[in-house]
């Protein structure tokens, strides 16, 4: 049976500010998807700002080998820029360099190094065009590497900061998610500290994507390392596994919760914090 | 450029025993793609024994919908059991279920309650029957879970504990790999504990399947944890992210090697053996 929630969309704004947040992050909504004023009004209402993760895919995709679906991706994040402006937003994360892989069905293939080289050229090409753009609305692009097997494009975060030295550019900085770092890095805290000066914005995820504080992710590690980055951006949780682990479940997409979560997810959020308010200022 | 093995596939054999390694782990090799009489005696001569992986695909399935490529899924696992037989290998290991997502360029979907069920009562079915035959040939199946990226049958090694309750049958038992474990338990030492009785084989992978010992694994829980369940079977390196990391390089495929690799995978396999040395018996 389907947990039913007894709160509207606007209404669990207020339930996560109660939950100790202090901001939400969205996925960009789609044209008409939603009234923006409306949400606009909700998040001030429940007292919270808010952050955008675009939605890349194929067919909007800066590193694709085709021109028109390079221009459809730069289009997509520039309307990703008026979403932001329309909400009062500053930051647009995501992976924007476009090239998905599992979640659009692409099996992993070999990159010819021709190719490979063209696909860096683009995604940075497009990236800065869009980045103008944004600067003059005063909005900041944060690209989010990912794991192996959602991008072969961006895997590591020393790629990252490789890609942060070939764009260049004042407003555009990095996204980490330590669910992906888990998967790529050598050592998160060495990740952190080496992605310091390019970071605004901060995913902190379990190896499992359960509710923080569940898994094995070594927190105190991070929260330590975050502080020797001299970093105190935003942090969100994006806990998606849900209790329904039998055998045959899938556990690779976004799904609604089955029961209540307040409680997890206000014990998520306090254990950050409590490690952030023990922990920082060390540096 | 790419690295010339100065080495036939028999002679490196003789380089990965000269490197430590007691057995190697071999795809099951596709009908006459290789002479398996003198790969038998390769492996005599080398001084080596062998595990068998199977490579299961969409259409060779357990889990499908469709009767008839559920049948394709045994006939290949029975053609496994000739292929081991063939080369005096008593396991044969891997997702023996079938499902696969990525590397079968298939997306995750939401799956209905009765079809997760029937296919849970599909790969039992078939996987009991395939162990009928393997218990006559004295060969043992070992089913290792995978991520979620790569297949949404089987992913944490409480559901593979569930999976050995439901076939129940002495010569059916579970792989486990570090690299799927690491995404998917919660505790990689207490997975280990938990899948004691049924351990067959073992798969240690760095997070980011570099060579053991450059990543976040931490190798002395891993081997106090084998220890603790009583486990010393057969224990596989499968390092193969490459030195080539720069961006736009994918990372989830097999790749040949870029150079000679005999001194890290000597080095791989002494500081395991070490660890054993120094933690075993324990318990």
């Amino acid at each position: 049976m389907q947990y039913q929630r007894p709160f509207s969309t606007f209404g669990q704004l207020v339930r996560w500010k109660a939950a100790g947040f202090d901001f939400v992050e969205l996925l960009v909504p789609e044209t008409d998807e939603i009234d923006l004023s409306q949400l606009r009004s909700a998040l001030t209402d429940a007292g919270l700002f808010a952050i955008l993760t675009a939605r890349i895919n194929l067919e909007r995709n800066l590193a694709s080998d085709s021109s028109e679906v390079r221009q459809s991706g730069r289009d997509y994040l520039n309307y990703c820029l008026d979403v932001a402006d329309a909400l009062n937003v500053t930051t647009v994360s995501g992976p924007l360099y476009g090239s998905p892989l599992v979640f659009a069905g692409q099996a992993p293939h070999p990159v010819p190094e021709s190719r490979r080289q063209a696909r860096v050229d683009w995604c940075v090409e497009g990236l800065k065009q869009v980045a103008e753009t944004a600067a003059k609305a005063g909005i900041r692009l944060s690209v989010e590497p990912l794991n192996r097997f959602e991008t072969d494009l961006l895997n590591t975060t020393r790629q990252g900061v490789e890609l942060m030295k070939l764009v260049d550019m004042s407003n555009v900085g990095l996204t980490l998610d330590t669910f992906h770092m888990n998967m790529e890095d050598d050592d998160l805290g060495e990740a952190i500290r080496l992605a310091g000066p390019y970071l605004v914005h901060f995913q902190a995820n379990e190896n499992h994507r359960g509710y923080l504080g569940t898994g094995h992710i070594d927190w105190t590690d991070i929260v330590r390392a975050l502080d020797s980055a001299a970093y105190w951006g935003t942090i969100t949780l994006e806990p998606f596994r849900r209790t329904d682990e039998r055998i045959g479940t899938p556990f690779a997409q976004w799904k609604p919760p089955l029961d209540d979560e307040q409680a997890q997810l206000a014990a998520s959020c306090a254990l950050i914090k409590n490690l952030i308010d023990l922990n920082g200022g060390r540096q």
